[in-house]
């Protein structure tokens, strides 16, 4: 096979201020040939050169810029680079995201900018439009600096809205799995949570069972590939004890029983309500594959102490693979070469299963055959 | 020194038809005999010799019943038991717990019975007897099982609440402190919790100021001594991201951040309020001596990952020390062997820690400097 027939995977550097385009370098460096061989970094060529001058510990890449159709492979490490510029043209900040001049980018280590904001949504806008016609199949992202973002003119949170947006779906349509691929189980441990940006007392009444049914199908559709058989799901409890048979609250009966039970009727190997802090105990063990977290902490807690450094982020509701490392721009360290690259490389080991598993056209099915009638919340309980 | 100066702690097995007995002969064989010169176990000798019959990989220790003030260390690994018996004459099931006669205890491996409850019940209630004559300093006690417990009469969820009634106190003015020793910390890693068994929707809205500064002020008290130096405390956040500032609720700044300010008024090395999942990070790493959670799942979840099996209770709010197991009687493997005495030997240097530092009595002072006058959630806030 040569590489010219290989899916390609595109890297986007994130904010090129923060530690992106680092992890991206120290990716590279470390994937060995004939896996470079499918890999391409999206980036302005002079705005990656910029941002890693003075940077300590790095490999020495040279760059080669590249046409996004050349199937040309990686020869001694090189970094083959496909410029966003021109790629879609009559883009602009606010709608699109054409690289401004590169003489205008003053890349400060550690410094939130509007162009670094604007380069990186740039680079992810570019990558999307050669996946969407048919050039790549997916897209790893660096960090973004949402700060820098929204200066840039984006008025979103992050990659997964701007993605969202730029494929015409609400913020709504598109979630997050937490993939923890060191996870003792055959297929690591993956994560969704049923609410999540939002305060714990408001979120508490948000979670409904058509919530949980949605969030479970969605985490079975995409662990099946990265685990190779029918993934093991927990659903957490909301309660201590998981309600204690209803002395410590009743959302356990009344609101996540019912959707199990819709999963596991939907085919799905769904176990819950389970009491959060043993359920990851056990999954930390390597008893499930999967775990729905109902609210934002109770998902985060345990996958953060179960292992930041290589957990991965990779979205549901996309028509795209699309992964991500679970750390941020890490302003703070940026030029130390203390920037640890596993999660970025944990990262593209997701998206190539994910491409290389035909997802996410591949999950449709199992997804559509749940019951989400209920979609006001606990109007259909007995 | 010779034992009879030596201040004594005394250990009860919980409810016999569990792991209790187990993981106290255990700890009891793998302690060295000078230590074992301080510690008793107050027990029925029968109740505990027939709990132990068939009971696989079990050391051979004979016991010696001995006399509370019998100053004898331990000769040849022999266990040295105090048996309840007339020890609190008067006491019957339901106000007090003399034990059964001990051909009515029907000891059966992992079936909860309320002789079992009742034999648990007159073990922790003697040794809190013998505590408040003199005649020893603390308490460790093995895991309850809270049917037996009731069915024998005694209408409290479990050790902490018998022996707070025991001490003529409510139940609200005792809590518990989960302690890791084996965290990175120096002295270990401790945990208390301002809500606890209620329904999470319920706990968010009763969460207070002086909720968490009377936490706050208990755990730094206790700390003190097992940290050795005044223990650095985090405070942890309701909300995702410590609510991005206001983004995702405004509980951190109108309850937890005035909280913080009055223990560090109070002279209290504390820090907050602090994302969940990233302090608890922070804390594993050795960062933190202790935490305030503010739920239960908050404090569990990480708690039970960083190491349950070596987890370690202490009760705060009583006027002795007890320590107990972190683990329940775990019916399931009772007669397996496969009972691990890691907690239960945690649980006796805890208490001989705290004993040995004059604990409780030592922190009151700390404890008094903190102001408590909002008991109105939220009425003293700006």
């Amino acid at each position: 096979m040569n590489s010219a027939s290989l899916p390609v995977v595109l890297l986007t550097c994130g904010d090129p201020a923060g530690i992106g385009p680092e992890v991206v370098v120290k990716a590279w460096a470390s994937t060995p040939a004939h896996d470079r061989a499918r890999l391409r970094v999206v980036t302005d060529a002079a705005v990656l050169a910029r941002s890693l001058v003075g940077r300590a510990g790095l490999p020495a890449l040279p760059i080669d810029v590249v046409a996004p159709d050349d199937p040309r492979g990686s020869h001694g490490g090189r970094l083959l680079v496909i410029e966003p510029a021109g790629l879609r043209p009559g883009d602009a900040p606010g709608g699109g995201g054409a690289s401004p001049p590169v003489d205008a980018v003053p890349i400060r280590a550690g410094v939130a900018t509007a162009a670094g904001g604007a380069a990186a949504a740039a680079a992810v806008l570019a990558a999307a439009h050669l996946v969407r016609t048919g050039r790549a199949r997916g897209i790893v992202t660096g960090p973004l600096h949402k700060a820098a973002l929204q200066a840039a003119g984006f008025d979103v949170p992050g990659h997964t809205e701007l993605l969202a947006r730029d494929c015409g779906l609400d913020d709504d349509a598109v979630s997050m799995m937490l993939w923890l691929p060191t996870a003792p189980g055959p297929g690591g441990l993956g994560v969704v949570h049923v609410t999540l940006h939002e305060p714990l007392a408001r979120a508490v009444t948000r979670i409904t069972t058509s919530g949980i049914v949605e969030a479970g199908g969605r985490l079975a559709g995409l662990l099946a590939p990265l685990v190779g058989r029918p993934p093991r799901i927990a659903v957490a409890a909301l309660n201590p004890h998981a309600g204690e048979s209803g002395l410590f609250g009743d959302e356990e009966e009344r609101i996540v029983a019912p959707a199990v039970r819709r999963l596991v009727a939907a085919g799905i190997d769904a176990t819950g309500p389970l009491p959060a802090d043993t359920l990851f105990l056990r999954a930390a063990a390597g008893g499930f594959d999967g775990v729905v977290a109902l609210y934002h902490d109770q998902g985060h807690i345990p996958v953060k102490l179960l292992g930041m450094h290589r957990a991965v982020n990779i979205t549901l509701g996309l028509p795209l693979v699309r992964t991500s490392v679970a750390h941020g721009t890490a302003f703070d360290i940026v030029g130390t070469g203390a920037a640890d690259p596993a999660s970025m490389l944990a990262a593209i080991d997701a998206a190539e299963r994910l491409v290389a598993a035909g997802w996410p056209a591949a999950t449709d099915t199992g997804h559509a055959q749940l019951d989400r009638r209920d979609a006001i919340p606990g109007a259909q309980l007995p």
